[in-house]
């Protein structure tokens, strides 16, 4: 129902040195939306590549396709043009994306040029996604049956693009899922120190964890499970909660669970 | 012309629990032995998936198809079983798989059960590989223009399989290439305080970077690269080595040159 292809696009990927974080990343946000994850494909930054995938899981009728890479201003950022060819769309300037760009360029004193205004260009039916980090929006496009959504490949733009904009519109449009969360409020130990145990406790159940340093020694810790079931997702953040107070009070961490 | 496509079995990958590392560690090793990696593909341990992906890079006449994962002693590790299928070759238990897995049983004083005999089953064709850290042997098959090798997906094994008996073969009938290497000892600083600068030192130039604790505070790092002109790949090897010297300098390492 809610097939599900991750694409990264990038030839950094290929050769191995970078690995490729965003799609684990991708994957894990979107198996917990509910969504069935069933290829992560990494694939070059070349024309036919990118279009023969593309093509597969239309062909497929692919409920989701969530593309990374390629939507910045140089000249091997093609997604854009890519997705234009394989829908047989237009590739024309967005007006919505080009005011995007020109606000983000404006505020941060940076000149509208031709390569900037590059990143305008978009299928002619794309909407355009605000990026918060970089000047080059996210596209989204739904045909036929099949939604496609391009991502930023610079991990932060792409994460911030997809929380902010994608998760509340695929959570609203995917399978209505319960979401449980709770958040551990830990002074005395260092985020480093507990990395591990926060890795450890991913391993454990169907949660999804994070950390934010809030200052020297001070960290807040997210775990949120999803699922039919409410009482399911509360076991499993349960789990994993009673795990990481056990193994951070060992390092010397103090605890106080906040909801 | 030495087109290559990486599959990663396992679900595990696609709920986004685990981070494809072996795409990648496969992916540098291969490019630096000269073969050109196409796609990574993470697919699920189920048979049409696999299948269609195993058939998929037959039919683009793919030079090289290593998958990991699928091959242990469990009723989801089918690699060899799909392999079979897509081959259209019977599946047989292979009588050197077998000594291999009979001599490991023995040594470690493993009784030889079902399970374990059920992985000496591989396609009629198949060659096995030695698996130096578990029990299930790898894959070696060649059909039409194609050489498909499964490698189990626990890093240590197939990372050992890989490095003993996968790319020495490989680097024989791949492309001729001119590999450089140049080795680093280093005394008086810790392999967690100099990780980040091996980490730079990868993304500097075309190499590959291997550190390797000898005792307490002592570090031996390999830094190599392959290219057909040996030039090139000493001008590689030469400007991360500059960087990695000064870099593990001023963290207090003293290093010495060997070769």
């Amino acid at each position: 129902m809610y097939t599900t292809w991750i694409v990264n696009i990038g030839n950094e990927l290929l050769i191995g040195k970078t690995v490729n974080t965003n799609g684990a990343w991708l994957a894990r946000k979107l198996t917990l939306l509910g969504y069935d994850v069933r290829r992560i494909i990494v694939v070059p930054d070349a024309e036919d590549e990118v279009i023969s995938v593309i093509k597969d899981a239309l062909n497929r009728k692919i409920k989701l396709v969530i593309t990374t890479g390629g939507l910045g201003p140089t000249f091997d950022d093609r997604t854009s043009e890519f997705l234009a060819k394989v829908l047989n769309q237009e590739l024309v300037i967005n007006e919505d994306a080009f005011k995007m760009i020109e606000k983000t360029c404006k505020e941060r004193g940076i000149e509208v040029n031709e390569k900037i205004i590059k990143q305008a260009k978009m299928p002619k039916n794309a909407k355009p996604i605000p990026n918060v980090y970089g000047t080059a929006p996210g596209i989204w496009i739904e045909h036929e049956n099949t939604i496609i959504i391009a991502l930023p490949g610079v991990p932060k733009e792409m994460i911030a693009m997809f929380e902010q904009y994608v998760e509340p519109k695929l959570k609203e449009i995917g399978p209505k899922l319960h979401f449980v969360e709770k958040i551990l409020e830990i002074k005395g130990v260092m985020e480093s120190e507990i990395a591990h145990i926060v890795e450890q406790g991913l391993k454990l159940g169907k949660v999804y964890i994070k950390s934010h340093p809030k200052g020297y020694k001070e960290i807040e810790i997210h775990v949120y499970s999803s699922d039919k079931i409410r009482e399911k997702a509360i076991e499993e953040v349960e789990k994993v909660v009673k795990y990481l107070i056990n193994e951070i009070s060992k390092k010397g961490g103090n605890i106080v669970e906040v909801m």
